[in-house]
């Protein structure tokens, strides 16, 4: 009569980090995991029984897994600075192998700036690479900016992460988010142990920002005791694909300044602009200031940038960057002690951020070939949005606002009442069912509406139009046809 | 009759996460800014009025800002994972430009696993790579390695951050740290509002551990109430530059066995050898379960490795990884869902690493310069090493034990009580004062004792022994003499 003793285990469920376990990150979450597992399936050539033959990550902005191709300045730059020797040999690099001298040179300049790749920069980043940095902010905002106020980090993530933890005081803490909205917020929310104060971008006009919303929130937190220090805006919109207007974003810092919160812009998809154009809140916020002088000195601007989207598409290099204006400079001290305690970026990543803010110009040898490349990857990817677009407003019950910006689109979904009924039998949100479903019969994974937030009764999925092809697009509504013949 | 209104900021040095503003890294600290700055005004040649020619930054294990030169083989494979195109010409490869076959056939295999370096890898580290990880533990340990237990991280530090946030569980909990200690650990405690339990080593058994100090420090710490979940050892050491023997590892895991520990093992100096033979904690665990089947099974153990140390010095490029070893299978779930909010490691540095665990073998193309290369810089950091040694043993008042392990001396001080009071004068513990001194009078940057923890009443400082020549090591001599002489 054996009895198996207990582990006797540090660490259970039960006694590790409360905030940890009750961090929720959709995007590679339950269904990611499966899709992958699908996908090792069919390597190893035991998907015969699997509907599909191929899988789709549709879920997250990961370009090149997609077979986006690297931009190929970056990536001759790049393999000079892991390689410094080659630089020797710049004959061979030009005859043989294609490397023109603009190439050679920046290589050379980048590599005065960090010595080696394989070094540890300053924790704040290179300073010649943040003084790039800089230039790039003033020719696009046409307003000043010091190297000084630049942060590199290890892609827009860690830079979030750097904000949070500082602004994050005590547990009554809160932060306006916008909803439906990146994960990574309210995943870093629940690991401060703050609170996420939602408002709730509108469907209805482009899914822009609401006055009004963001107004009762913040008075609902109030009212709960919630001290309300900051306001995260996404622009280009994730999930939403919306590019917001300068009157929403002027707006915005107005209701900061009014209120005193910090305005965290997270822009990195401030290239990927389809309808619209894209206006910085650096800029906005400075237009502000010049209009009323005197009056928004004091606003507080983070605002941050990524090399992972855009047509650079480098996610895997974890490149990016923050710019604060209107700290107060203790504060900025606290914030490179933060940073200092991880010592610095990946260095390689930093030189992908300079190579991005100042990419080959008009008459250089290697401009013809980088435009080429970047203006072919900007019209395949609004080619890809508009025709899942298409398919989109052709299917039963779904709903989709132009695509606008960002790599994504968010279709709201009218579900059978039998399907929602089904998914909670499965214990599941009606949506995730729906998406379940879709990765099963098809391969293509997506994300359920859930993960990012969306109003009461409303269900959603969020796509990337990043995938070559349109098989995919014609897997979706397949699927989506059957599923509703499935449950009417 | 004009008054300044006073800034309205939401962020103030009082209204900041008090947390972040209690977190102290002394190795980024102010004597490094101050390094920065001087050598900032030799490059611009502002410098005249300074008693030195050039900035030495024994501050921080950075070789390759040192003048460390990477290992040829790692940068020729990245160079091709940078740019594939390259692979189109491998024929320029091998007769113009050095490439042997091998590095061509790893960059093939390696783009194989990840497809693009500029792509998200999967969140725990490409699955390839954890497999040469795992098989690299295996032949270092002769006891089995799962790629499932590894995860690829941030350098080293990303690694640590996560295992804490994981354990960190409420104010009461408590962490053993060695003291002294790399100050990333009572940073990231500080970050957590958790509790450093402080247990000393023993300087006069070259930095050993010493079991009765860990008992009293659990004890002491049990009695405050606090919950005491892991226990941190750095082995080799940082600061200490020791080696631990088999019987002090070993009673480390008796330890934690009894009261239930998790072991976190940072072994990031493995390779940093230079007395006595590096035991890692895996084996030792394995060991102890063969020798006493069944006791010691529920040990958790957490082992941390880097590419930033070693010979290999690729700091800059932030790879690393931990081993999981008895870890409930659902405290793994939220360790990997805590890293997937950060997304995915840098993918070349995981591809770095991946190079470090399975480097050219004899007989391949690309042994012959990897050994000759990897074997020079042995032999240098310890001729370095212990030409450091020799001085620091003729220096007035400076004891230091002989070099075993890591890159670091970290030798006591006896200062005269004039030169302590003046310090006291200057608001700064002393021998913080005494490492200003020296920076200022020789450009060389080490770091005060005080940043790692020592004993009350003993002073020391840490420095690195990367930089080369003997001219430096001259410079701290004659500045300790004078020092000496001033406040005699």
């Amino acid at each position: 009569m054996g009895s198996i003793a207990p582990p006797r285990k540090a660490l259970t469920l039960d006694t590790i980090n409360p905030h940890v376990k009750a961090a929720k990150y959709a995007v590679r979450g339950e269904l990611a995991v499966r899709s992958e597992e699908y996908r090792a399936q069919l390597n190893k050539g035991e998907g015969k029984g699997l509907p599909f033959d191929s899988v789709i990550s549709a879920n997250i902005g990961n370009p090149q897994q997609l077979d986006q191709k690297p931009i190929t300045f970056f990536r001759q730059v790049a393999s000079l600075l892991e390689n410094p020797l080659l630089l020797e040999q710049e004959q061979v690099l030009i005859d043989h192998l294609g490397y023109k001298s603009d190439v050679i040179e920046r290589a050379k300049w980048l590599l005065h700036e960090v010595k080696s790749v394989g070094a540890y920069s300053a924790s704040q980043g290179a300073p010649g690479i943040r003084e790039s940095v800089a230039k790039f902010i003033e020719r696009r905002d046409g307003y000043p900016a010091s190297s000084k106020d630049i942060y590199l980090s290890n892609g827009a993530s860690s830079g979030v992460n750097t904000l949070l933890h500082v602004i994050c005081a005590k547990p009554e803490t809160g932060i306006l988010v916008p909803i439906p909205q990146y994960p990574l917020y309210t995943a870093s929310l629940s690991l401060l142990n703050a609170r996420c104060v939602p408002y709730y971008l509108e469907e209805s006009h482009a899914w822009g920002t609401d006055h009004s919303a963001i107004q009762s929130s913040y008075d609902a937190a109030i009212k709960e005791g919630i001290d309300v220090k900051a306001i995260v805006i996404i622009n280009p919109g994730n999930p939403t694909g919306a590019t917001l207007s300068a009157q929403d974003i002027k707006s915005v810092l107005q209701f900061a300044a009014e209120k005193q919160l910090v305005v965290i812009a997270d822009e990195v998809y401030q290239t990927n602009v389809f309808q619209g154009e894209f206006i910085s809140f650096k800029r906005a916020l400075r237009d502000l200031q010049k209009e009323h002088p005197g009056r928004y000195d004091d606003i507080e601007l983070a605002s941050l940038h990524s090399v992972s989207k855009g047509m650079i598409g480098e996610c895997g290099h974890r490149g990016g960057y923050f710019e604060l204006c209107g700290f107060d400079p203790q504060v900025a001290e606290q914030v490179y002690k933060f940073i200092s305690i991880q010592l610095c970026p990946p260095v390689i990543g930093q030189c992908i951020v300079e190579l991005m803010v100042n990419p080959p110009k008009e008459g250089e040898p290697s401009y013809e070939l980088y435009k080429k490349e970047y203006d072919g990857i900007f019209s395949g990817l609004k080619e890809r949005a508009m025709a899942l677009y298409k398919a989109f407003k052709e299917m039963e019950g779904v709903e989709c606002q132009e695509p606008a910006g960002s790599m994504y689109l968010f279709p709201t979904i009218t579900l059978p009442q039998k399907a929602i009924e089904k998914a909670k039998e499965e214990g599941k949100q009606a949506d995730e069912y729906y998406c379940f479903r879709m990765l099963d019969a098809t391969g293509v994974c997506v994300v359920a509406g859930s993960g990012f937030g969306q109003k009461e009764g409303t269900l959603h999925f969020r796509t990337t139009f990043l995938a070559p092809g349109t098989d995919w697009t014609n897997r979706i509504v397949k699927f989506h046809q059957e599923f509703m013949e499935e449950f009417r």
